[in-house]
């Protein structure tokens, strides 16, 4: 593992790299502490650093400091010092086990200040940690990032904050010091679930674009300009999205892209095609599947939409 | 069945009708025929009257044809005598076997004769029916509809064609009276192997959303303020997915989203999270275990698009 935390996933890398390096120091600057050095960590103490906030930062094994060190940042020998520089604590370690660790050794110092947790963790670790952190009479934000190192402090970066609004407001300056930031709630656990959502479009959108860019290839088609077109395709999605959310909130399904009958039969369709040219057709059966249990249900002539009544009683 | 098309698809639909009804017949009009009554038919034929074409209809069974006929086309027969009666012929019928049918029944009158075949079917189907069109002389264009009846003549409506270039560009004025129109390249199969993949990234993605949108509520997330925010996010795709593309496509494959094997312990997070509240994970594995493959071949560095690697080998 690179860095000092798991993030990873730069869906919308864009090719901007802002470095505006202040490179002076001013005294009466806000402080900041930065807990935890992988290359995410070093990146965001290097970019307060630069943004002219007075910078501690602090990892459990030596050396990671130096280099932050040398642009004009403060190295701490110890967690609890390092807590204790500041108002406003960045946490970014490598799973959750460290943030536990690393906050049993600060309780004594942490109170009246502000934890900002970027740590890779679920949105139960979350809620857990704010716990703690809460009895402990400190406030707390959990983030997740989406974006890389080398992308912090631009708008190619995002942090999806949720947790103490107070906090938030009182920190937002310099937590946008770091690029794109998004509150999503008081719920500490909230930010996770955003992220956790936002990564699964990602990955079911890109995983279905591979295998039909290998039905494209198969039909002696040029993925390339498939991909053009499909990405031009995308700004005719958001209304449908959002219909189909309406949908599911509401529990009322009108017949979205068309009545199940009809895409079940559409689906047959593709199905067969796909097996003639050797693509997988997991999804395309369990949608079918899922129209077919509809359909025998009654609901041939409601939408899409409507197979979220299915999964709703299921897990 | 409501149509004589199974096309049912309506991927972004708007909200604009145009209805531009002109009520003059011109009879120096250009002449099209239209082969099948079904809803789409009908759509069809009706907004070639109203826009000033000399319509010439035909349905298997009768009936279809009276309120054509009341607003101003000429009904037929037979398909052999509508054929006869223009340049152009559209056929819209309910599946390849009825396309056969009508076909054998005006093999004496077809030479000449540009088909614009807008049934469903397989990327084979059309094939083989733009063979047997060239062997008796006439040209051939495939098309496949994605849009619902209500919407032809709108810019809500788009078919894709492919097929003979010659005739696209004789008769392309015609069929952008139906609506946004496509050009696919000679291969008469091109279209509908379009429509299967930009049909299957739909359903793709809309089945990975209704999953989330289930993560989202068992979170005691707002679905349709998630839904917002993803139909926001997908601006920063089209980049992602060129680039995927271009990868596939030269087989070099840059670290993309991240090393794979940063990306497989997220994957393991996400399985573990919707485990943990119900979600199903088949998608996750397949990518999961595709990642793990990867990784074990020695390739971890390498980012998302090289699991294409595994995929162009199996099927």
């Amino acid at each position: 593992m690179i860095g000092g935390q798991r993030q990873l996933v730069t869906f919308g890398i864009g090719d901007g790299r802002i470095h505006e390096i202040f490179g002076i120091l001013n005294p009466a600057a806000s402080r900041v502490t930065v807990l935890g050095l992988g290359s995410m960590g070093s990146a965001i103490g290097r970019t307060f650093v630069e943004r002219g906030y007075r910078t501690t930062v602090w990892n459990r094994t030596a050396g990671k400091s130096a280099p932050l060190v040398d642009v004009g940042a403060t190295a701490s020998a110890t967690a609890a010092e390092a807590v204790a520089a500041s108002p406003l604590v960045v946490v970014c370690l490598l799973d959750g086990a460290a943030v536990d660790e690393v906050l049993a050794s600060v309780d004594d110092v942490v109170a009246g200040r502000v934890l900002v947790n970027l740590t890779s963790g679920s949105p139960a670790q979350a809620r857990a940690d704010e716990r703690w952190v809460s009895e402990h009479g400190a406030e707390y934000i959990d983030g997740k990032i989406m974006g890389d190192p080398p992308y912090v402090g631009t708008p190619n970066f995002t942090v999806l904050l949720s947790g103490s609004r107070s906090a938030f407001d009182a920190h937002e300056s310099a937590l946008r010091v770091l690029g794109g930031v998004g509150y999503h709630g008081e719920d500490p656990g909230f930010a996770a679930v955003e992220f956790m959502a936002q990564v699964a479009m990602g990955y079911e959108m890109l995983i279905g674009f591979l295998h039909v860019l290998k039905l494209v290839r198969a039909e002696g088609g040029d993925v390339t300009e498939f991909a053009q077109r499909f990405a031009g395709s995308l700004a005719a999605y958001p209304p449908l999205l959002t219909g189909i959310a309406k949908a599911v909130a509401s529990g009322e399904y009108p017949p979205d892209l068309g009545p199940l009958r009809v895409q079940a039969a559409l689906m047959d369709d593709m199905i067969d095609h796909r097996e003639s040219v050797g693509v997988e057709t997991m999804r395309m059966r369990q949608v079918k599947e899922l129209m077919d249990r509809r359909i025998a249900d009654g609901h041939g002539e409601q939408g899409f939409s409507s197979l979220f009544e299915l999964l709703a009683k299921e897990g």
